[in-house]
């Protein structure tokens, strides 16, 4: 079995059971579990077991676009390999991979079926109170151990060879730097919002930031990112966190991946009309990114280099990762509002009015985010984003 | 021929002949003419001849040491690499490759003998002054061409892989950033500024700074530099210039090969008693960056991303590479003086107390671009570049 071919149930209990050594005895049945865009997964599991393990496999095209949009299989292959080293560096918190196979651009994953996805429990307004200090630990391991603080320079310089990962890291420029920026083609702009959209655009100052931000994505290659952390790609359970889904890793700036988790929390935020669940955002938000600043300044201290590990060289270097994770959250609000990807939080809002005060109010954030980078501390965030929700 | 041997003399003319196609008739003669750290250089010339062709070739050891320091003969191939690379985006100013052999590690390139090594110019006191304003043309075609203001990000990422030359930049990490700033066994300090070296090894606020251009050489990959765009790596004649010697090339920030030509016409002000020469030497500084800065500004301004082709965007960018560049510039004045590989401009000072205010000078002036690359513009250079030198 090692031809390429698009999987059926029959085919994904077949590689299970080759890659996991099941024996040719033990009855299996798999199915299509997938809700993502891009991927097949299937959960195969014994008869009778509700839990097993899970196959997940890249389809030659996007799977919710459909063969018009061709995307190379090798993703799976490079999502395997990024899922490896970040579970090196972090497995409490990473989803073990069990098995690859770069051929079938297969893998098999961990069954996490007992765990559920953050961002269905906040819409379910259920609150995991550990969540964003355990995504704060994993974040800094996963950073800290692909960074120059931990790896020499060939070393580093080979693993941003060994990641590269150009044709996803290129979907990414584009509908987080270019596209919700623009009148284009693929944005999804609800009418109500289409005013705000088109002053958005011809915002030139805005545009300038989004520009610098943009460079930096493709040219500061600090560390191995997951380069896709919103709430759908970490489950999560009582006092158990598990990070899925890094097919869009790659080197990048840190603050990318910092302020697209941050994104996804002031997103839910947005979507909360309550000003109590508002407010818990920001301290989750406020507890991740404290978990992820002391975490990492604990590894970074003990770096070799007595430059690199100088307290007060770390605290300017984790300042500047703060200001550049508000720049990319504030791109990751606006992509989620304009562009072709929008987040159920704020999309499954019943009410018209209020689904409009959510998007607009995420518009504003973003914005003020992107341009007040540099003079916002974690503390100030409660206070404006706030005051940035429109009345109704 | 295509299995590698050290080459003498013979083996020269032999490569020289098959790769320029000359025929077995033409009688050759060759010689070996290097004065590099790293390489083999030979000009072969038809007899009775001055100019012909030269062989460069790797040994598989650094040259100037020996065998006791073993480095990749594959720099030879990225070196060619890059000179056809930065060919393309520079004919005009960038030595011609004639033909490579990456199993026998040689290339074969134009003969300038008709040119002279710009730092031997400068010490002889010959003025160039097309010089400086040619090379800033230079270094922003090849940049530009190998930014993402000309290269989408499949591309860009493609180029970073191609070029990455781990051996060669890991060596300038620690030759730059490491070794100076230390009591390294490899620095090579003069018994007279042995206090200076001292002090400046316990500068902590310095190597704060000094680690953070250490981590942008590493993780800020702009742009294919040169890597080692010293005086000695530019040859002129009146209206000429070529570029030779990329073998520290690879993809790194701008300000890096800005920053090294700066430095090391500064160092040539810190080696001159005249005030006058001293201000010539500021005057082709600022030649070069205003050359470089024009060059840049038109070429990123036909960029077809709008954002990137804003013209208060790529001038804020400019800045950032300005500042850069001091930092940079610092780190080489400070390493062309405590560090393994000094300068002939200073090195050459006959009386002794001359030399030692050119190197405390030089250390002075490299301290103070990295602590203040902030606060300087190029008009201000000169009162900085002068307010350095030491009381006799």
């Amino acid at each position: 079995m090692s031809q390429y071919r698009i999987f059926n149930s029959e085919d994904a209990i077949a590689y299970a059971r080759e890659a996991a050594q099941l024996g040719p005895d033990m009855i299996l049945q798999g199915a299509e579990i997938g809700d993502g865009n891009l991927n097949q997964v299937f959960r195969v599991c014994q008869l009778g077991e509700a839990t097993g393990w899970i196959v997940k496999q890249a389809l030659p095209y996007i799977r919710c676009i459909g063969e018009s949009w061709p995307l190379t299989r090798d993703r799976a292959r490079i999502e395997a390999e990024i899922l490896l080293q970040h579970g090196q560096s972090c497995p409490e918190f990473t989803v073990a991979v069990l098995h690859q196979d770069a051929s079938l651009s297969a893998m098999l994953l961990e069954d996490l079926s007992e765990l559920q996805v953050w961002r269905q429990a906040l819409l379910n307004g259920q609150h995991f109170a550990d969540a964003p200090v355990q995504l704060g630990k994993y974040l800094a391991q996963v950073h800290f151990h692909s960074s120059d603080f931990c790896l020499d320079y060939q070393a580093q310089r080979a693993a941003q060879t060994q990641f590269a990962n150009p044709k996803l890291m290129s979907i990414s420029e584009a509908v987080y730097f270019v596209d919700p920026f623009c009148d284009h083609e693929r944005n999804n702009v609800a009418p109500g919002i289409r005013n705000d959209a088109e002053r958005l655009w011809a915002d030139q100052p805005l545009k300038i930031r989004v520009a610098k931000l943009k460079h930096d994505f493709r040219c500061k290659g600090q560390a191995l990112l997951h380069g896709d952390l919103h709430t759908g790609s970490v489950m999560v359970a009582a006092g158990k966190l598990k990070v899925i889904d890094a097919e869009f890793g790659g080197y990048g700036p840190m603050g990318f991946d910092v302020g697209v988790l941050i994104a996804n929390l002031l997103l839910n935020l947005c979507s909360q009309p309550s000003s109590s669940a508002q407010r818990q955002r920001i301290k989750d938000v406020q507890a991740f990114w404290q978990s992820f600043n002391r975490q990492f300044l604990l590894l970074a201290s003990q770096t070799a280099d007595p430059a690199l590990a100088e307290p007060s060289y770390i605290a300017a270097f984790l300042r500047q990762v703060w200001q550049d994770a508000l720049g990319y959250a504030g791109c990751e609000m606006i992509r989620r509002t304009l562009g072709v990807a929008h987040v159920a939080d704020i999309d499954n809002i019943a009410d018209a009015d209020q689904k409009i005060v959510s998007q607009r109010h995420a518009l504003a954030l973003g914005r003020t985010l992107i341009m007040h980078a540099d003079q916002l501390n974690d503390a100030q965030l409660e206070k404006i984003a706030l005051a940035c929700r429109p009345q109704c």
